[in-house]
């Protein structure tokens, strides 16, 4: 194994990325500098956000540069270290890009224990996955036991996660997925009251009759019409968390905004942004409760994990798009 | 005096009221029941969220029912009374209705002191107007000292407030208007630091000009289209507050919600509504405070006070919806 393949940005997309917008290139192994350690790479993480971080201009992090290794989370073995804290043969997580091989100085990465739960776990409910699920619903939601809380992307990496906190806090929890088998899977197995199904449903109505009450906590993954139908819903004092957007990702023309945000004055409630980097000195804390709730089952993760090569990553990262994955989706390249 | 002259409102309007929602009725004066009273109204506010509460539907607070007299803020003096917290000859603001005489048992009718202030100033700085700035601004907007605030509407009856209230905990103020004169205005007799005119100006551009760093504090009177430039511009952290939307209230057609709003997950931002209703147990505070500035000189009230009767209230209603008013509209049916 000498070869290190691996997948780069080579163009900004217009709409939905085609293979055009991508470059497969291969590059020699490299080998650890001073401080330094490589890891091979087994499995990446396919995350919505990755479709914000292929567009120019001023966001939360810096776009990923054309002729760049695409930004992937992504966790590995490290198979050869001259860093004292990652040593040969540790398992880790960390921002190890679309390749099979990465070199790191150890930022932002982290050594997990893959006997407590399979690694694609810490990837998932264990990872930023997970932890942007618990500060969007704990903190900027400011959840209080026994709210109503609405969920959209409930069946995906987030939104599954955000519906079972909730219900760990003893809260009504609606889920907004697309498809009966999704809608079927966050009631059955991971325990929502309701679930919307918005291919088949109207959202609005629907929302009238699982929530009559109105909403206390909107967690939006995925904006668009779903989100200004939960506007419409809101209760006095409500909070929106704005974690997503999915729908407009890829929108060739610049979607429209909320038009109901007004509901924000009649019912004096705010809707509210947030990046999971600004919780990072409270992650070990955070992760620590996750995995004694799923220790205990009372959290389920679930990994949606496709076998292949880097360079079919162009193609699995569209999955996630077409709303084709259930709980996290994972590419594994390697065993 | 025997007359009681009475605009009610006829129906709901679609767009710009017209002539035929309104119907003008006639009443004896009423003669004040058992712990109730009678005020001769002087003057009637005029406030963007009438149009609100001709509308049907869920508010904030119920509508104006058809055939109802049309809900007003307003000032008088009291003719007749059998409450005594209310003798004859006090001055007094509530919400007496489009009228000349109104009966009421006090809720909601607070006396005020004609020599401390002009009695439109109670109506304007020291009255509801005063209070929805203050509360919105400090509590909502939770400014911080040297904060960067843009506010819309910044030459209306709240805005112009709000721009003061910033000035004086050491804020850069930036204020968007319409027009040369009331640019002018808010700049040389206000102490704002800069205003946009925006119907000679593109917002977008100006505010990068003007606040080039961004903005921590937008107080929102207007919506439509400003709101969404002054999204693009938010700091990290940033504090919209939804307080009106004045472009979009008679709009025949559901207006565009704004399109930036993800700015607030980038930025970590929130946009917040609220009711100046809810901080009533704190009115007394509030005022106070603003009374002590305007006696410092540290706060102007400017009243755009019209002369005529309780019939013109429908004409110069429209005025606030032209931009015509420059402060508060108060319109004067009395002396």
């Amino acid at each position: 194994m000498t070869d290190n393949h691996q997948v780069r940005l080579a163009a900004r997309p217009q709409g939905l990325p085609t293979a055009e917008d991508w470059e497969h290139t291969t590059e020699p192994v490299p080998e650890p500098g001073d401080g330094r350690f490589v890891v091979r790479v087994t499995h990446l993480s396919l995350d919505p956000a990755m479709r914000g971080w292929m567009n120019e201009g001023r966001s939360y992090i810096p776009p990923v540069g054309l002729g760049e290794v695409m930004r992937a989370q992504g966790a590995g073995v490290v198979t050869a270290s001259e860093h004292p804290d990652f040593p040969e043969g540790a398992v880790v997580t960390g921002t190890f890009g679309v390749q099979e091989h990465a070199e790191s100085d150890g930022r932002g990465v982290l050594v997990v224990d893959p006997d407590a739960a399979p690694v694609t776990t810490h990837l998932a409910l264990l990872g930023m996955t997970g932890l942007t699920a618990y500060f969007g619903l704990f903190d900027v939601g400011a959840l209080r036991d026994g709210d109503t809380v609405v969920v959209s992307g409930a069946a995906g990496a987030v939104g599954s996660v955000v519906g079972q906190l909730a219900k760990i806090r003893g809260c009504r929890v609606v889920g907004i997925a697309g498809g009966p088998e999704k809608c079927a899977w966050i009631v059955d197995e991971l325990g929502f009251d309701a679930a919307i199904d918005y291919r088949s449903e109207n959202v609005h109505r629907a929302l009238r009759t699982h929530v009559p009450d109105g909403i206390d906590v909107y967690f939006d993954n995925v904006g668009g019409e779903i989100l200004d139908a939960a506007l419409a819903r809101l209760r006095r004092g409500a909070r929106v968390v704005v974690c997503g957007a999915i729908s407009t990702y890829n929108a060739t023309e610049r979607p429209p905004g909320p038009a109901n945000y007004l509901s924000l004055l009649v019912n004096r409630a705010r809707m509210e942004g947030f990046v999971v980097f600004d919780f990072a000195d409270r992650y070990a804390e955070a992760t620590a409760e996750m995995a004694r709730w799923l220790g205990e089952g009372k959290l389920r993760s679930r990994e949606d994990v496709v076998r292949g090569g880097v360079a079919d990553f162009p193609e699995v990262l569209l999955r996630l798009f077409r709303g084709d994955n259930t709980g996290k989706l994972v590419l594994q390249i390697a065993d």
